[in-house]
């Protein structure tokens, strides 16, 4: 065989993505055989990365946010080095395979994050493009670009249909991430056919309006029309870029090329015979020869990449000692040495305190108290800063140069925000925290889902948590949202009650290192709750005895949040036999081993009532059949927060009332 | 007092807004002080509408976009002779008052939709307008326009920073629907102050990108340069427009005008002070002189002008008199006269005849058999209409000109999709549905929120429902969802078990005229149930026996969807004692009275197990603390189906061991 070309190094993809697709009998062949000339020459002559070390601190990022087309991404790793043998791609899409049907951050090496829902993927890449900006501004020294990568993108125009694609992308061109680079996958052709039926927009042009530098008319089945896109992408220096890259869907198969058939479902028998003919491609399925595969030669230069970075870094290191020892230390999601010490300090002088406020104020009291002793601290708020209560003293746009840049004004943004939070928990060194009104979660709502599938250690804050949020009305109101929140598998929902459990659900999820959490806070007042130190430390069980029973329990009241000092008040009118249980966090509390959760609800006492200005049926997996819950289970009203507690059964006199009548 | 000026009666909404945000203590004063002389201009000088009755059929639709203005549209209904009184305006945002913080469609006349969750509004007009298309393209004829409005719609700066902004737009661009005026209240502010910071978007140049009609340059303050803007919008053929209106937000102000503190608080006393002053505005709080309320005279227009229609419909009727029963039974939400005994008979036949298919496909079916008795039904899909299964043979793309289109493609865009719906069904005439992946609904959650919280009739139809889907994987296999939606409240969910409960979900959901259904439908296929008339009655309860005892239940099985047949088989292996439930509807069953209820889970009877391939915890609610769950807590995985129903728990095995394991 003579030196394959760059066609046949491409080939490998197609074929790899054909059979494998064609071997688990589901998958999408059409685009990695679209996409494949593009990935090839990406990879091959610019990306910047070692598959020896997927986790190499420096390396250029990849996303496929048209995560369908896994295949690609799996190609590309197994031909470059990875650890992903012709073994995995054999076993495609096959249970507990390490090539799942899309791409999943947490089960592939070098898969940087989880696609699939379009258009996540492009907004998480903006994201780890901000990280990379916002750390080369504050690590690097002249001589010394210790952080200096780019981040690559490939989407499709389902990527582009979407809403996030708009938030993020105007971001990122506000932003100036001159490292983004994104390629469009424009094929014409989304599931139900040919989109001129349903996406009629100039691209192009909308890009352009974000700021972006867009490179158009790129062939991308030519690399040297690609090799042009991609050189003048490199050379902006204040832009993000998008290159339009015309492509044909199912590249090379003779019947389906240019068509849907090719998208979601294998090219059939056939089919795959004839576009071996069409492509010259006689090797049979998985066999990719030698000259092929040292065609893709990356994992030798990956090697030498890394090791010259590390040759600089020890030099910048004995130049600059402590922000070497800083970076260090971000990068292995270590937190400063003092931190624990200082947090429990905090919080016992909270305690101690005992401040009447608002929890999203003490919210931001957590933030001016931990963000000084952390840097990695990042985020923002959907254009509601003054009502999140998110800027604290430390606060600097990362819009302006600042090094110490950590301040995000999202705009109003709660998807993008909260996939580019993503974005940045994903990359190394930063602790990223969003927010907006808890009703707009609904606006995330698959980001912060995909947030804990991937682990990705995000805070969403969320405050205005309930009807207490008065005037603005139903439309602003939560109802269904802390409930709903809880039910996310691996998300950490916190609900605190006074200013000492803000302040501890705020540690425990800077603490969370693999997942999300959702901290839940109030617009209005609450009081502050007197505790043991037994009683502090208890908080981070997620529920504990805040007021205990003479004896055992005859009666035991469960709340969270506003409503746990109703419960208090309802606990000294019902008498002496009454436990409150304060539950700042079920997903937690729901962790503990057995005897814990007993002795906090011993399965004998049956007579309980829930407390929560929310659903009500969430609380039956605590009081049961036998039990009570005061809830809400319809929207709520335009009043003043006083108005509103009465008008839906929150008073003292309620739940006294409640209580009584419980067999 | 001479002869008002435009600036004196804008003045009117000005003020109304200053002092009515000023008595509530809240609220938003800015926007209609930045407004107010576009929404005279467009009001007096343009709008159709009939104060006298807000529900004319031919009425010129507006939409708030930026709802937090409420004041601005309570002034101008107010103003223009709608049921709503100074003292409505001065209990503004007060308990059952007609003037909530934010408009909703049901307390207040003249609101066409609920505002406030940022550019729902704008999508939901963009439905409004595709209403009004569909049905002049189908009613109208030669002299006979009987199908006349135009779609107006207000929006800031936060409206087109949102996503569906993006996709919203993007849909009226391709539709090409020329009789949608969107005015940009171009204030350079939002809540976290300029937005120069957020927001650089060339908001022209992108709509320019959707195929839009783009008016630059208006100046909102002057009423020559709206008027000029207006009339270029109104004669606009084929594209709907942008009208991009520069404007001072808190206009008047001397303190506060251009700056973000005039957005969302009282303005204060002294400086209302100084704004009376500055706008040569002496009258007192609430007090509009006779003057000022001449000026405001589209209430005897609006008499003339559905006196006019009228005439013309009667005409109309005279002479195409089936299309004039078609629309008025259609405006009338009522369904044909031979529906209820073809839904029956359809029902029947689907029970005697046993079709063994995915419910998904039984879903088609029932498109099949109930889309040609209903021209009101519209709908599509999100890029998905081969696996949601939502085309069937009648189904026309509104993209065409045909009288009888009826099927939207959508794109890749969920979220404006359900918005969208909510817009068609707020409109008369139309009982639309929409569809994707049931994960995807996520995307779309606070749009289907807004459905229940309107009362808007909308069938949402969710595929894929489970780990069923199979190899795409988590981010493609809903865990949460069902249980997350039933927690919206007034949102129908329907998970049916068969071909049969299929039908009888779509029958119900096209029934519900006061509120939007979810349908959640498999990939794979599912047994049939055999059952008695009586059962075949009994499923639009939303639970029922599907299998009973001998004698009072030792154990009840309750099951939903696919785990149905599950738990027909696990009590074909546990005995006599054991009673199925199947529950495809927990949202209706828990409306059923007290006694069906206990007839169907007598309390007595604690041994009970749930089984859905969904979070196990919302269950708790019929299990209780002694009962038990088969559900799934955490995501699922990438495999086929069928690996996956067991590899989770879901065999029969396994439910007669936990069955045998309880108390």
């Amino acid at each position: 065989m003579p030196t394959p070309s760059r066609r046949d190094l491409a080939n490998a993809i197609r074929f790899l993505a054909i059979d494998a697709v064609e071997a688990a009998k589901s998958g999408h062949p059409g685009m990695p055989m679209g996409m494949a000339d593009i990935a090839e020459v990406v990879w091959n002559d610019y990306y910047r990365h070692n598959p020896n070390n997927p986790s190499w601190f420096n390396r250029d990022r990849f996303v496929l946010s048209n995560g369908h087309g896994s295949m690609l991404q799996y190609a590309l790793l197994h031909l470059s080095g990875y650890d992903l043998s012709i073994d995995d791609l054999k076993n495609f899409r096959q249970l507990e395979s390490k090539t799942p049907g899309h791409p999943e951050n947490f089960m592939t090496p070098g898969v940087e994050t989880t696609t699939g829902p379009l258009g996540q993927g492009f907004a998480n890449a903006v994201g780890m493009a901000l990280a990379e900006k916002l750390l080369a501004q504050r690590f690097n020294r002249p001589e010394f670009e210790v952080v200096d990568h780019h981040t690559w993108v490939f989407m499709g125009d389902g990527c582009l249909m979407e809403g996030i694609s708009h938030e993020a992308a105007s971001l990122a061109g506000t932003w100036g991430l001159n490292k983004l680079i994104a390629i469009w996958d424009d094929n014409h052709i989304s599931i139900d056919g040919d989109t001129q039926g349903w996406f009629t927009d100039d691209t192009g042009k909308r890009f352009e309006a974000y700021g972006w530098n867009v490179i158009r008319g790129v062939d991308g089945h030519d690399a040297d029309s690609i090799k042009r896109a991609v050189d003048a992408a490199l050379a902006s220096s204040d832009k993000p870029t998008l290159i339009c890259a015309r492509t044909t869907i199912g590249f090379g198969s003779p019947g389906k090329a240019g068509k849907e058939s090719s998208h979601g479902a294998p090219l059939g028998k056939d089919e795959i015979v004839a576009t071996r003919n069409a492509l010259n491609w006689p090797h049979d399925a998985f066999d990719i020869p030698q000259e092929i595969r040292d065609g893709w030669r990356a994992g030798n230069a990956g090697l030498v990449r890394e090791d010259q970075w590390n040759t600089l870094f020890d030099k910048y290191a004995a130049q600059h000692p402590q922000l070497a020892d800083e970076l260090v230390r971000r990068a292995r999601n270590e937190l400063p040495k003092n931190w624990a010490a200082a947090a429990d300090a905090y919080i016992a002088k909270l305690q101690a305190d005992g401040p009447v406020v608002a929890s999203r104020k003490a919210s931001q009291m957590a933030l001016e108290a931990y963000g000084p002793l952390l840097p990695e601290l990042i985020g923002g708020s959907a254009d509601l800063a003054h009502s999140n209560l998110t800027l604290w003293k430390g606060s600097k746009s990362v819009t302006s140069d600042d090094a110490n840049a950590n301040y995000i004004y999202f705009g109003v943004r709660e998807f993008a925000m909260t996939a580019i939070s993503n974005g940045l928990g994903l990359h190394e060194c930063f602790i990223p925290y969003d927010a907006t009104f808890l009703v707009f979660s609904d606006y995330a709502r698959n980001a912060v889902r995909m947030s804990a599938l991937m682990g990705a250690h995000a805070i969403h804050v969320y405050t205005h948590d309930s009807i207490g949020l008065g005037e603005d009305g139903p439309t602003h109101q939560p109802i269904e949202h802390v409930a709903s929140l809880r039910y996310i598998p691996g998300n950490d929902v916190w609900r605190p009650c006074d200013a000492v459990e803000s302040a501890v659900a705020w540690r425990a999820a800077i603490e969370q290192h693999d997942g999300p959490s959702c901290l839940v806070f109030t617009r209005q007042n609450l009081a502050h709750q007197p505790r043991t130190a037994q009683q502090v430390a208890d908080i981070r069980r997620g529920g504990y005895i805040l007021r205990d029973s003479v004896g055992a329990p005859q009666l035991i009241l469960i709340a969270t949040g506003s409503e746990v000092d109703l419960a208090m008040q309802a606990a000294a009118q019902l008498g002496e036999g009454v436990r409150v249980v304060s539950m700042p966090s079920t997903d937690v509390f729901d962790r503990q081993d057995a005897s814990y959760r007993e002795s906090v609800l011993p399965n004998a006492c049956r007579r309980r009532v829930a407390i929560e200005a929310g659903v009500s049926d969430f609380w039956r997996k605590y009081v049961g059949l036998d039990g009570a819950v005061i809830g809400i289970d319809r929207f709520g009203a335009s009043a003043p927060a006083e108005k509103l507690f009465p008008h839906f059964g929150f008073t003292v006199e309620n739940v006294v009332q409640v209580a009584k009548a419980l067999a």
